[in-house]
């Protein structure tokens, strides 16, 4: 059975080992253009260096292979398995408590605009992990990650390949994003929903530039956090590189670090057996803090991530070629330009997510939907809803989307959720779960109701937890259903009283087949906004629409002390003055 | 202790007895200018006829007092006192079950515009009815009313000086409303907010005319119902007046009429004592109808009544000099044109209720108050609502206001409920109830909530049942008090799930303060129209606020199948249109 670091985390703290490249420098002149052959030239050098952090107490060693990869090795004579082989080997020879393999990056660009495609990554990935699996490491450490596409990427070959625990640490820059812009809570919201088994931070800047992010990671984290700084910031003297903070300084850094809840301690560049020594000792009888199980739901861009039902977010519903002839014609001329242009629009209008649907029967809907979620990715920041009917184009897309995206959609049908929910369990997405099923849309609150209960409790059952479901209580139009409008509305408050859940709409549809849609559509609106409605779907250039949510965000206490209200309308004294010359002319 | 009319109808029907005049005509030549002069010229005439009926089985026998009255014997040479206390003994010497002293009306119009003002009117009925009481009589029936005004005069005098159980009888025309335009629905709940313990429609056309009158009668009041038609409608026939429905017809009719629902049964104008025997005969045996308690809350004028909670109804709210200088400067002056206009505007605009407000510092508000709402009764048909800070100025209105109006307001303190309960009991008039007390507007729904069953509690203590309370939940501004907002609707749900109780709220308060009023107006208000609220206080010419109504009305199934909601769009192609220019802007 692989270990259960969790579990272990639950009695007490764990300690990696510190830096293995300054100790080096100081034991042999020159390391050479490929650092790890040393685990075959020179073991006993490695192995010495390694004993010495097993006897300044550190518990996990991870083995000399940081930059073992099939990318970087190409053309070096060696073989990513035969360094990480030894690299693991040399560890293991020594009987520390855990043998980790160290995983860094592939030091270059990943994705459309690099030299390696995400599929290319993974594979460079699974090589190295079932190496250092074979080779009998007890758990994998991808460390040092600037990037969260290929974080994720590392992650998603560590689960196909192996079934030992994954922890994933990435750096951070002076302004608490990973270099590509990802900030602490994006991070957890992502690899969590891969199944990351505990993340981390190092490296970065010296451990208290790290503390904010540390705060973060520990409040949104539902795994362990583990922390490995430099021994602070790097300096050349006399021809050397050394870090400015003492083993002192260091050591009331950790501690700190400890008391914020960090389970995993370690150090970076810089740090020698001497500061893990220390800083074990001062942290080791410390209280130890019980990870809690974070219940929001969140979804994630890679730069930016919503926290679902703290607020009414807007999901963008414009890009779908059933409604719009432009998008449509364009998509079949392969032009993603209308596509792009929706996208910014919608994201200057107040949406907050994007919906991309791309359904016609007459493109290559998965080559569309992965080059549009690409391009619409990096040109605005807006978390995604991937709505497909095919569960492939899903997947694909899931796949290398560098997010957390909500799928659009399950419904409960067994059908239906027997083709979703692997995906979504695997790639760690939101699925927005639709409240019907085989006998059709209830026309009662309570089936409706019963149906998202099934919704949830199925999805348990493929381990996806409930806070990584949002329930529409679906729309009918009141001009063909008018009973069921009150039925979509109780069904709002009941899962709002009883579930909890985020909640969406297609509000639009409510008005479907009657003259003057906008006063339908923007009453009904606030209705369901006032009965727990957290996510509408519609159109964010629906001036009336925008304006009854930024009245509702005042008026629900979302938009403290109604400032966004007031400054919205401060210019437009319209309102007043309407009133007045209502007032004149009525004589008043 | 005064006879229990409603428990003895638990148990049987009571039959009263039928005509005097047409029996007095076959005995003697020429009747006289007071009829009720043979009270004293020829008992034993009368007794004779008395007899008659009771020996038919009737167990109500109604003195030979139609037309005595202090109006009507001016100059006649006989006191009220005289001819009432002579005929009330002429019914008791013969020993039936029950003597009842027969009321008329005065023989002239009542208030602004007739001969007899409204307590002229209460002081001639006092005059009869405390004669007939100390004659002996065991209940009042006062009957063939034909206008509220003066059966809400009559009945008030009975309550004044005597316990005696009353009888309100009116009479309706072939539109099955009174000759000044009351119709049942309106009639019970004037009748009953006065205390009167049975309802009567009697004269009037033939029996069939009143089945429909009937059958509303039934159906909405809590109290017996007492039925005594003509035989038919009157013919001239040899000089003598006839009536067209003979005996097994007027039986047939009453057989029919007592399946329906009616406890008190007699016969009016050409029935003869074998009317009431045969129909007696065939009615006895009749499983006895159970009356029950209706728990509408409905507010009245004299010709149009409101059942509230059944829609959406609104209360206009502009007749108010606070917020109106142009109407404060008419009152100073003496002047109603102002209110009259703002009375017809409003109730153009969709109003349902008109508030009434007039109160300021240096006028006659007493004087002003009472000639407003009797001006505006006449010229609008919507039922009134008063509202005065001063008790004095809500019971003057209320002695004499023809229906039955809503009092704005009382509220949890002590001194408000001891002030204003006893004027609502007496008059039978609705009270609006505010959510605040001693301690100030609490913050907290719960607590608002607490005080409303304080108010219905206190309420029930004066004798008000609870379909007499309205509640308002209370609206703060957004801009001084933003958590409170949730806490109004909380109220509103509150108040829907658990008291069921009509709900009222001064929606326009809540954008106090800030710009762009109309949007946060009509925001909240679709929100609390959600939650439950049933009758806003508003400006019903707030074009926005009266369209979230229409729209809200056809979302909540209020208008069945929208017609009144695509009546009132179906030429503002608008929305639509702007909805499509939108699109073409976003080349769509
Ligand atoms: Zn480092
Ligand atoms: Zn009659
Ligand atoms: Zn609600």
């Amino acid at each position: 059975m692989p270990l259960n670091i969790k579990e272990i985390l639950k009695k007490k703290r764990l300690y990696l080992d510190g830096a293995m490249g300054s100790l080096l420098q100081n034991r042999i002149e020159t390391i050479g253009p490929v650092p790890e052959a040393l685990n075959l030239s020179q073991p006993e050098l490695i192995k010495e260096i390694h004993q010495l952090y097993i006897d300044a107490g550190a518990n996990i060693i991870l083995s000399n292979t940081f930059g073992v990869n099939g990318y970087k090795l190409k053309d070096s004579g060696y073989t990513v398995e035969q360094l990480v082989t030894a690299g693991v080997k040399n560890v293991k020879a020594l009987n520390p408590d855990y043998t980790a393999l160290d995983v860094g990056p592939l030091g270059t660009l990943i994705g459309a605009l690099g030299e390696v495609t995400f599929d290319e990554a993974v594979d460079y990935f699974k090589e190295i992990i079932s190496a250092g699996d074979k080779a009998g490491a007890d758990l994998i450490v991808i460390e040092t990650m600037t990037d969260i596409c290929e974080a994720r990427a590392a992650l998603i070959a560590a689960k196909a390949v192996s079934e030992l625990p994954v922890i994933v640490s990435m750096t951070y820059e002076e302004n608490k994003r990973t270099l590509t812009g990802s900030d602490a809570l994006t991070v957890v919201n992502i690899l969590e929903g891969l199944g990351a088994d505990a993340i981390g931070i190092n490296c970065s800047t010296g451990p208290d530039a790290m503390l904010p992010i540390i705060a973060e990671l520990v409040r949104y984290a539902s795994v362990p956090i583990m922390v490995e700084p430099n021994a602070g910031l790097p300096h050349m003297k006399g021809g050397k590189t050394v870090y400015d903070i003492t083993i002192d300084q260091f050591t009331d850094y950790m501690v700190q670090i400890a008391e914020m809840g960090a389970l995993i301690l370690g150090g970076c560049c810089g740090t020698t057996p001497a500061y893990i020594e220390k800083m074990k000792g001062a942290t080791k009888d410390l209280l130890l803090y019980q990870v809690t199980e974070k219940a929001f739901t969140a979804v994630s861009s890679s730069t930016k991530t919503i926290i679902l039902g703290t607020d009414i977010h807007i999901i963008g519903e414009c890009i779908n070629p059933t409604t719009n002839p432009v998008l449509k014609a364009s998509l079949r001329q392969g032009e993603l330009s209308v596509v792009t242009q929706l996208a910014t629009d919608q994201k200057k209008d107040g949406a907050h997510i994007l919906d991309i649907n791309l359904g016609l029967p007459d493109i290559d809907e998965l080559m569309m939907m992965q080059e549009a979620v690409d391009t619409v990715s990096r040109l605005v920041d807006c978390p995604l809803q991937i709505d497909s009917s095919n569960p492939e184009v899903i997947e694909a897309v899931l796949r290398s989307y560098p997010g957390k995206a909500i799928i659009n959609s399950v419904n409960g049908k067994k059908s239906s959720m027997a083709a979703i929910f692997p995906i979504a369990q695997k790639y760690g997405a939101l699925v927005l779960g639709l409240t019907m099923d085989e006998t059709g849309i209830p026309s009662l609150a309570a089936d409706r109701f019963a149906i998202a209960g099934k919704i949830i409790k199925t999805a348990e059952s493929y381990g996806i937890s409930k806070k990584n479901i949002l329930i529409d209580a679906l729309v009918l139009t009141a001009s063909a259903q008018q009973a069921e409008v009150r039925e979509t509305i109780k069904t709002l408050e009941k899962l709002r009283a009883e579930l909890g859940v985020p909640t969406v709409l297609g509000v639009s549809n409510i008005s479907f087949g009657l003259p003057n849609r906008e006063l339908l559509n923007r009453t009904f609106l606030a209705m369901a906004l006032e009965a727990g409605l957290t996510t509408p779907i519609m159109n964010p250039s629906d001036r009336e629409m925008m304006d009854t949510i930024t009245a509702f965000r005042a008026l629900w206490g979302f938009d403290g002390q109604c400032i966004a209200y007031a400054n919205a309308y401060k210019d437009s004294s319209f309102g007043q003055a309407k009133s007045d010359l209502e007032r004149t002319a009525l004589g008043l």
